[in-house]
């Protein structure tokens, strides 16, 4: 592991690379014999899990219930609405047949073409249809609003080009779609999830995020607002991790879903989906590891502290297990996972090496010299800094260690963000600095024209309207037009 | 309600009518616009988080982890292991094609003949093959052994009579894949598993079941000997509920699946997998609920306890509101989830009737006479008993009530079965009285063809070959011939 450490390929020669080697190194995904999808492993599911255990508890904290509605869609749903059909309804898995039969040769199977389907299904790219049509039976009046359904599922988009966590065929995430009685307890329930998400992503994967409400040419496909969540990689470039849209009336009036108002008239009813999905895994490792591999956030991993010994004599060992027994109990009786690696059969360094690799955020040695001086070796996973400590009251001194690790690497990625957000106002300029990364705030006329411009030249593309801002009017960089507020421009992934 | 309460079937008149009303009147779930698929609804969806929660802790303790695997499986990989793929390939939904166009018309999208795959792929059905697949590059060494890996997901098998929760053609299950170095490793997991799934329907679901092993012909396909727990619901019907599956090699061998031993000799990996789905929801609901709705053991009721206040005057509702909250208060810090409904849109009377349909354990009434008393009426659901009892001490008391109620249900269940289990050695007799449900414990000669005569004639089938029965040998009631044990013969969902 030490040899297969050094092959990982450092952040400053191919930034790209070390990504795609570190999720496999680490052991949290890899890609599966299916084209674009990709294998899950232990390590990376533990701590997509307690991704999921943390938001759903926050979801269900605002009256959210979680649900669960079909894998597959009738073709024809996906047509109801107009944009929704241009912006999912192309790349998708197309189930025809339902029954597969032995071939001519009896040595495997073929499909059964006496089994094709009347109307072809399609796997969820996203579950608006298939929820509004169920919704419609569901609501009468307005005492049936609002509803409030979240479902944790797989859905499927057929993507050409995939990467681990980042873009694949199949995915996890959630989704949720509610429904309400009134324009204004919609869009406020969209901007509710979109801070759930922000403050998820700051408090919890310490990543600092920008809030704003993208541009039409980014909505989603059958929204009127999309808002987001974009989130700085070391890299420079953003990585959109939560998005939130207001649906205004587009899928009640698709699927029919009217109520009766309490003055006793028929609306259609206003709508919300908002998603998070395996992508944060991709954001939580790119904002925080290092050349050494993953750093994790204290908050989601899915060990925290490990504990290795380090003894030459049985009564050495004898005498630091039992040590190590105590630290253990005690950390887990004040909710902090810890891992005792005693293990014979693989060197000291090796282990080092291992969980350096996989992030675990406090390594504490416990050698003989040690448990004579009544002392332990700390290391900080977020410095790799280590110093001497007293096993006098290691416990509570590693609990508050991890607070600060969790402080320690939220500044670190919001420094190195804040450094990295430039206002600029000429094009000349911005052409040439944004291929270094970074987001940029310049100001924007609104048009299509300058947005698709701005694309063609750069690659960039405007990440939102960000809240938090304050706004003055001012120039186009591009058009020369004016502008009444700045937008973030970024090259994303 | 009241009045939609009264249209519930009774089970004495029609068992099926009654359950199929009841999921969809208790919101459990529905028949969605999609064939066969099921929209589990949120009540439904809550009590299967409370049976994913505790069965996912009960894995975790054995040392499984959770992990992902692709939804989609290539059409090849079903056919490598005979068996299986006579199994579950031939029922089961096809993707050909990866796009849809807009058609002719403009109004509407059709398959992209373009966009045709070179391998179909299939919707899993079960994970075997895809797991295997994956496991092979996992697997160097008996080091990397065992390997402990279970998913949460969605699966897809093409019914072509379906019916919520017990057979639809999607349904949400667990799936565990372990890799074993040993024979006897695998073998002791697959039980292990069977023992797990056993404890947790017995302590937590309040259902008995019968532990065995299944005959050749009810396998798994793959396996070589397949383990059951199979309850015996309120007609005398079986259900099984859960089973695990000891692979031997095969899925090794098909998957070429080999690991280095300790005396550094190539050797095949050994298999099990394990499953419980969505159909426990089926059991669970069959086995307690009656002609007033659903009967909920506490362990798994999204809502064990419901306050209704009755007051007609304001200052009396203020006086309840505040009691109420104390016990609420009190209740929650005890564990208890507790919900207080004093809407004042819908009458006592509609709410009773509701959370008696909804099957809550219990339900306290709070009137105003009750408040000068320090009195409070409490019903249990189970027997629909009720009493008035001190307020002082009350959380207590409903505390100790719930765990009475989670003992009654499971030995009223537990009575029922075991005063409908028979033996029986008269072919004729067996006949006459299979008709009326139960289970039979008979003589069996082991031969394929006497367990068809039986299914031919009665529909009934050979559950399993039960575990803590003690065995004797015999005469087969059907042949004549001699037999070893009893088998456990019924009419099964």
């Amino acid at each position: 592991m030490a040899k297969e450490l050094k092959e990982l390929t450092k952040r400053s020669e191919n930034y790209s690379e070390w990504y795609n080697q570190l999720v496999v190194k680490a052991d949290l995904a890899e890609q599966s014999d299916v084209r674009g999808c990709m294998v899950i492993k232990p390590y990376g599911y533990a701590i997509w899990e307690k991704m999921q255990h943390i938001l759903d508890g926050m979801f269900k904290e605002t009256g959210v219930q979680n649900a669960y509605f079909p894998l597959l869609i009738p073709k024809s749903f996906l047509s109801r609405e107009a944009e929704h059909v241009e912006g999912f309804a192309k790349e998708c898995a197309v189930v025809t047949h339902y029954r597969l039969k032995t071939n001519a040769e009896g040595d495997g199977v073929v499909v059964d073409p006496n089994a094709k389907l009347e109307e072809e299904l399609i796997i969820r790219p996203t579950s608006e249809t298939i929820i509004w049509n169920t919704y419609k039976n569901w609501i009468r009046s307005y005492r049936d609003l609002p509803i409030l359904c979240n479902q944790w599922c797989n859905v499927m988009r057929w993507e050409m080009r995939t990467r681990l966590f980042l873009r694949t065929s199949e995915f996890l995430w959630q989704e949720g779609h509610t429904a309400h009685a009134t324009r204004e307890e919609a869009e406020d329930r969209a901007k509710l999830m979109l801070k759930i998400y922000a403050e998820f992503a700051e408090k919890y994967m310490a990543v600092p995020v920008v809030q704003g409400v993208k541009s039409e040419t980014e909505r989603f496909a059958g929204a009127l607002d999309t808002y987001t969540i974009e989130a700085m990689m070391q890299d420079g470039k953003a990585l959109q991790s939560g998005t939130s849209h207001f649906l205004g009336q587009n899928f009640g009036k698709a699927f029919d879903v009217q109520f009766l108002n309490k003055e006793n008239k028929s609306e259609y009813a206003w709508a919300t989906s908002w998603g998070v999905s395996t992508r944060l895994m991709g954001a939580l490792i790119m904002t925080h590891s290092d050349d050494n591999g993953l750093v994790l956030p204290p908050a989601l991993a899915p060990t925290q502290v490990v504990i290795i010994p380090i003894g030459k004599t049985g009564e050495q060992m004898t005498a630091i297990d039992a040590k190590a027994a105590e630290i253990c109990s005690e950390l887990k009786s004040m909710g902090v996972s810890v891992k005792y690696d005693n293990a014979d059969n693989k060197r000291p360094g090796f282990k080092f090496a291992d969980y350096e690799l996989k992030g675990i955020p406090v390594r504490l040695v416990i050698g003989a010299r040690d448990m004579e001086n009544g002392t332990v070796e700390v290391m900080r996973r977020d410095t790799l800094e280590k110093e001497t400590v007293s096993l006098d009251g290691i416990s509570a001194y590693v609990k508050q260690l991890l607070d600060d690790i969790q402080q320690n690497i939220y500044q670190k990625a919001l420094s190195f963000r804040d450094s990295h957000i430039y206002e600029c106002d000429n094009y000349d300029e911005f052409k040439e600095r944004v291929k270094e990364g970074g987001f940029f705030l310049c100001h924007w006329d609104g048009t299509v024209e300058t947005e698709a411009k701005i694309k063609e030249d750069t690659q960039a593309t405007i990440r939102c309207v960000p809240y938090g801002v304050e706004q003055t009017s001012g120039i186009d960089m591009v058009s020369g037009k004016e502008s009444k507020y700045r937008v973030l421009i970024a090259k994303a992934y």
